[in-house]
């Protein structure tokens, strides 16, 4: 159980008197290692036409298929995002991932991330803890304060309080998820008096990962309560993001917890084909849809394929390409941000077609985990070397094209 | 859809400008025909010690593999209540029901109830819309106001407000039904502008049945709306529930719905076994566990087996016995309760061994459903003839045993 120094208001009294509840010895994810992974929002797409010719109901079964697939192949987690919009089929993760524990056996669930804000702890810990007993123990959650803003009025929140419903909803959250009878009041929910919140996970404790876009705010609270950060690279070089990670690994160190406990996952636009002409040509289409209708709403210029092109070149924060550039791409994320313990990639998957999609999983759980994982294994958190993407070409042998040249 | 007389603060201009949602033809459930199901609330035990020993995980699969089995077998409807108290690992029927949808391919899911009173319709709905399109257009809710109190203080709610709360909250997930994009206003929840709620369901319109205990006030509530009723008895003599029925019936005549609309459904405590002796055996221990606790919190008399007994004898409220029993029984209460469109047992899962829980299900599906489903054919709802259970004998030609003697 991880320290808390801000967010109790239980006296030492009451904590004596309701003891967390004890880890479970043989069930949380493992603390070191290298995870890579998939997430989703469950887009149909955001070009209208496009989208009244594709059935929700089949690209939720789509979706599974593809889940089941990056299960088989070896892949780490599975995350699907909370979106109130008209082109996500996404706005109840928990429900999703359940269908997905069904069906699959090994990989991890989690949201990605559940909009904390605007929901409430307890039914959230609900959820999650039920899927956690549904996959047998494979359930995580990624909380943050979301990227949109439509569940806010969606759900009777104010803008304004933004940073309060997150502080404050986060510190209930992982009350209860230390006990199961709970007391704790603040000022956007009802107060509770050892109300009971059952189920219980398998898990314990249940994983609680913190999402952030780029504030420094967020980085340094999830630091300071010791739970794992994910930085989502959407744009821009990911090497600027490595002073994020940075503060985050010092608030972590000055509130006392071990290195172990403060690790960084990137969660990132990405892509793969055989060749990276092609996983260009297959991705444009949907990023462009996408980024121009989000860019409106938020006063960003024009998408353009020169864009795109930039970022999927070496420094920008695409990672689209052959298996062996994605590859090379991971283990330079790695590298410049000092060391990460998972990468996770949106395929943009609904607006791509499934076969694709398919295939793109499967390269990933076949072609680019073995080339990562390889070259990760040497590299201790927060010790990633220099020469990461040398060894990787070493241990490719006689790959069929040179390293750098991947990208037009 | 139905026509609702007493629930729109929409005024004809709004109404004109959001046209409600077209009806799929192909989706919605069929509007006649028996149906035969079963209810789980996911219990573990009543006894602490019995539920030390069981892992919730372990339930969890189980009970899975139940609902596998029940679609297997033919049985027709799943359903799911929500809880929230240790003894059950139900407070999130949706995500439950969404492995159960990952699992089967035939049988419907419901909730059973959701307790609408303490939700957020919102939430509720983007939940069960997208457990039908992971289904492919089998998923149901049955909204009640819950048979336990404990989470209106979970959630924040007034008791008090118990009545208001429903009504509200019910008003504002039928507009949410008809319509994406909701105006809404109301006590107990943030206004609605505009927003949408999404995804949107494959089915239209998306199932939602009203669950009642035994409060006029909530049949004549679901006649008028022309939602189809789920009478829960649990206890007493079914045939004295036939004036409620009655008054369901008449409130859905004076506001126009016809007639196939204003379908009823019993759930009911029950259990199968080869012989009606064994199966009073096998559910004996945990019912008498389960009514001593919940008694005693409600000031009940003690629980003995001799009103066990009176209640599985052939005019009591439990579905217990061997497959003849079970369904004369069930015959008899579509008698006397003027026709009724579905039947849900509630078979005490947890706290009796998965194998004779598998078992029950199994004779409930090859053994119970043919002989009341061809006993029922004939008769249209509304219509029970009085002769029905002789039908039944006739149909079961050289049975083992005289009926009316299965019970001791």
């Amino acid at each position: 159980m991880q320290t808390r120094t801000d967010s109790t208001r239980t006296s030492p009294v009451q904590a004596a008197r309701e003891p967390a509840e004890p880890p479970r010895p043989n069930a949380a994810e493992p603390a070191t290692g290298f995870q890579l992974g998939i997430d989703s929002f469950v887009e149909t797409s955001f070009d209208p036409r496009k989208r009244a010719a594709m059935s929700e109901a089949d690209r939720v079964r789509d979706l599974l298929e593809e889940i089941e697939l990056a299960d088989q192949v070896g892949l780490d987690v599975f995350g699907i995002g909370e979106h109130h919009r008209r082109e996500y089929v996404s706005s109840a993760p928990a429900v999703i991932l359940a269908a997905a524990a069904a069906r699959t056996r090994r990989i991890r669930l989690t949201s990605a991330v559940t909009v904390l804000s605007s929901d409430d702890p307890v039914r959230v810990f609900q959820d999650f803890a039920t899927l956690d007993l549904i996959s047998q123990g494979r359930a995580e959650m990624i909380v943050g304060r979301g990227s949109f803003i439509e569940s806010f009025p969606l759900f009777g929140y104010e803008l304004e309080n933004y940073e309060t419903l997150f502080t404050e909803k986060l510190e209930l959250l992982l009350r209860i998820r230390d006990q199961a009878e709970v007391r704790w009041s603040g000022t956007h929910r009802a107060s509770l008096s050892g109300q009971g919140v059952y189920p219980r996970p398998l898990q314990r404790p249940l994983p609680i990962r913190i999402g952030v876009g780029g504030t420094p705010a967020s980085v340094i609270r999830a630091g300071t309560l010791g739970l794992p950060l994910v930085i989502a690279i959407i744009g821009g070089e990911p090497h600027r993001f490595r002073p994020l990670a940075d503060l985050y690994r010092e608030a972590g160190r000055r509130a006392g917890h071990p290195p172990e406990r403060l690790s960084v996952g990137i969660h990132s636009h990405g892509y793969v084909a055989e060749t990276s002409e092609r996983a260009a040509e297959e991705l444009f289409p949907s990023y462009f849809d996408a980024f121009s209708v989000i860019g409106r709403e938020r006063g960003w210029g024009p998408t353009t394929r020169a864009q795109f092109d930039a970022a999927r070149s070496p420094l920008g924060a695409l990672l689209v390409g052959d298996p062996e550039t994605v590859a090379e791409k991971m283990l330079r994320e790695h590298q410049v941000l000092g060391g990460l313990s998972r990468i996770t990639l949106l395929l943009n998957g609904g607006a791509i077609p499934h076969r694709q999609v398919m295939r793109a999983i499967e390269l990933l759980g076949t072609r680019v985990a073995p080339l990562v994982k390889a070259a990760w294994t040497a590299t201790p958190p927060g010790e990633a070397r220099e020469d990461l993407s040398d060894a990787m070409t070493q241990r490719k042998g006689t790959g069929n094209r040179e390293p750098g040249k991947s990208n037009p």
